[in-house]
């Protein structure tokens, strides 16, 4: 958690791009949790294969976000937080001429595996190392 | 809304299929909200890397629709349009000899940003216009 | 369903890693459903479109699971099977020094079709001859 996947033109960034990109999207996640939960696969996809109203477009991001350790608790938390990423967002998309579209789904906690443990609950001693340490550790607590 | 992701053979649609499934796709939709908010995203997988059953395949396509916009209010409207999409992928699936299979999740309305706004609700005023534009707007209402 | 999507470094893996791999998670469901529910996609990704923690990996597998025909009665229930599934990948995966992470949503069992039928519910006799069959059939019942 979270999994972010990230369909781009195939010109829109470059390498160095998505590294800056994917550090402050991490940032912005370390605030609450493990460095080690934010995981962002990018795609590029030509023109051809990417639609938006029912055309071809080179012009346009779009973010699939999965979050699986934190639930939003309400629309002002969610709106706080998306407006967040989108103030990341912005010089990597509109800032470049860039429509760009983002949503989040919420999945299970307990559906939610890492190296073969089920990571702590929020707070806990347990996530406290797991933070620490940036890695997932065999949990001492339940 | 929708994000249709679509996993399919490497040879079963030249491009000209391609941009006529994404606007009759499109068409579906676009009769209860604004076209650009239809998003679809081809995906060419060659058979060595799509398993069904636990063998290759190169003759399944894959549909996985992702609806933000708009809930089902019950199984008879989803299977209605369930159905509806069904006709539409026909002459592009069953009648070349392509299996295909479907499924939609929905995902929370709040969670949802294009451009950097949220999009405003079914019916509004600030809807229509975004349907009449095409295009998001900066809301006018909330 | 279920749907795997998985992303993985372009070396971690050969075509019969892969079918191997396929068959392997293929036969845990297969104990409950029809084994043709069972889609697997394959996605390899350089380490300069995948991030873990902010910094690029190729030590990674990112394992996406959608869950339609089955939900899980519990959390008991779901560490059972996630555990099931540790315990076959981890010869692709940990054996092999590579970290893994899955995580498992569910989506509405109605907003799901095979070439055009929806899947008879557990159980039933359509079930069975679905199963028996290894593929869709026309309905008889509802």
């Amino acid at each position: 958690m979270p999994l972010w996947t990230v369909y781009h033109p195939v010109d829109v960034w470059s390498d160095a791009d998505k590294a800056a990109l994917a550090e402050k999207i991490t940032d912005l996640y370390a605030a609450v949790m493990p460095r080690f939960y934010v995981g962002i696969v990018f795609h590029a996809i030509p023109a051809r294969n990417l639609y938006v109203g029912g055309v071809k477009n080179d012009r346009y991001v779009r973010f699939v976000l999965e979050h699986i350790a934190r639930s939003f608790a309400n629309i002002e938390q969610s709106h706080h937080f998306i407006d967040k990423i989108n103030e990341v967002l912005a010089p990597f998309v509109s800032d470049r001429g860039y429509d760009w579209e983002i949503h989040v789904d919420e999945t299970p906690f307990d559906y939610w595996s890492i190296n073969g443990h089920y990571p702590p609950k929020f707070g806990t001693e347990d996530e406290k190392a797991w933070r620490a340490g940036n890695r997932p550790f065999a949990r001492t607590h339940n």
